[in-house]
């Protein structure tokens, strides 16, 4: 049984991948920051060990460490939501940067052999033009949110600490992924929630949007998750890699599907408030170089994970 | 009259670029950070401003900014010295990320139309092979110790904010620059403070070295700091720049040019402390980006460069 140790395990992607390790036979262990209930964590997923553990303290990350001496680390912590990264860059600096590096440092010191798995994102290429989609790992990043600039820092760190000091270092690039459990803060959660609030006749029947003009890549949650564990097991150290589903969906693609799956009469009103200022309109990439490596397409179909969406509102409004 | 305001202005290349702005009839203001003496160097250099500021503290930054409101801002201020940079990760993220951090967005509140010129290292490339000298500027970077690394990080944040918030940031990769005043941390002061100590009878007649076959590329930094000024009037905001001799000269042959220069009978001694675990053979780099673009080359011949370095040490020991 192979033991993994999960930074972020609360989140929306880490708690989802503790579930599906889990399912896999291994022992899961994780940290999560101060703040977040650790009773309640472990009630709802009794199956888990979670450290208090700030990030961006490095003698709390060394000593989780030690303690778990994990086979594989999955690194997910970090500062994700992009409006918020931008009005706090220092702190998001601290969080996905130095935050990172105590991870390396953390894993160099105690567990060298562990495999460490660094979640990046796609935004670190930025504002790409549309006839040079879908993105391929080779592209030059240019991040154009201040998120986007933290990861790709702590991506060379990863590089760096591979390149350096032989830490099996492997960078993973997730587009856009959606599932049940994901803060409102994002698209498809909001809309959901909404939704679920309108049908409850706990909300006027209009669901407020954003740009629903912008085409991404979106993937299911639990595909994501399933890609980050055979990573571990089948990618080699030093390489990046895109996980997504190479396909482009518009926003208003996935709001359409929303609403054919409920009876409510809805009104559809655009809320400026909700339009991102650097929003690119079509964005999505190429997995081809993580298919062949390892084996992996996604398999969920976008309906079905935009239904578990809604249910999951549906049980929580 | 320009305004230029210095991070670093007490370091090797910061005193030196105050002197050759003060010579061209610039106005110059600059940042410290605490502990040094700026009693001390307001005496030595009279024409300076300098504010206690340290870097990693937005809101000094921030205020030494506002105040100066500067024309030009020259980002020097860094932990410089590779050994340390490796042993103390955190602190050096702190300084050379943070702190840069600190600057561009300062620059952002309080000066936006200034002119950034950022120092960046040619560390940033790694260790290339041999045949690929010498390097340019559209190598993809592979640092290979940490301090490189968190300058890579930096210039990272430098095209952030040329990109998304449009502060006209230029950023600069200095090679070695050698010339009075440098620390004996580095080689040839290292070498000419011990010739000047033995000359004076006060260290046995016996030279420490390092790897003396080591070939890299030395440019003196009165050079150097000429580069940084006519960056500032020349180059273009967004773009990266080569400054070096793009010529490369074995440790040796300084050695023996620095022995040259003495009457004094000196063995030589190879010491294994002083032997980096990560050079390579061969370093140099091309600056015919920067000579188009800023119509600069070295003047200094390095014979004289080196006798500077020695009569440095001689008034000093």
């Amino acid at each position: 049984m192979e033991r993994a140790f999960i930074t972020g395990i609360a989140g929306f992607a880490g708690s989802h991948l503790a579930e599906h390790l889990r399912d896999k036979g291994w022992e899961v262990l994780g940290a999560e920051k101060s703040g977040v209930s650790l009773a309640h964590l472990e009630k709802v997923m009794g199956f888990i060990r979670v450290e208090e553990c700030d990030i961006h303290r490095s003698e709390q990350v060394a000593a989780a460490l030690a303690n778990a001496k994990p086979d594989v680390v999955f690194h997910l912590a970090a500062v994700t939501f992009v409006p918020s990264a931008e009005n706090a860059s220092q702190k998001t600096l601290e969080v996905n940067v130095s935050g990172t590096l105590n991870v390396l440092e953390g894993c160099r010191g105690h567990a060298p052999a562990a495999q460490v798995i660094l979640i990046s994102s796609s935004e670190v290429y930025g504002k790409a033009p549309q006839e040079e989609m879908p993105l391929r790992e080779d592209r030059v990043p240019a991040p154009a949110n201040f998120y986007a600039l933290t990861k790709l820092c702590a991506e060379e760190l990863g590089r760096f600490y591979q390149r350096s000091h032989s830490l099996p270092v492997v960078i993973l690039r997730p587009f856009n992924h959606i599932g049940p459990g994901q803060s409102p803060n994002f698209v498809t959660s909001s809309f959901a929630r909404q939704i679920a609030e309108i049908e409850a006749g706990k909300r006027e029947p209009v669901l407020s949007v954003g740009n629903l003009d912008a085409a991404r890549d979106f993937t299911d949650v639990r595909d994501i998750v399933r890609a980050y564990s055979l990573a571990a097991e089948r990618c080699r150290a030093g390489e990046t890699y895109n996980v997504c589903s190479g396909r482009p969906h518009l926003v208003k693609e996935l709001l359409d599907k929303l609403l054919d799956l409920t009876t409510a009469r809805i009104e559809v009103r655009q809320d400026p408030h909700r339009l991102r200022k650097s929003d690119v309109p079509l964005f999505y990439g190429d997995y081809s170089k993580f298919r062949h490596a390892a084996d992996w397409a996604p398999e969920r179909e976008i309906t079905s994970t935009l239904k578990d969406i809604l249910d999951y509102w549906r049980g929580r409004v």
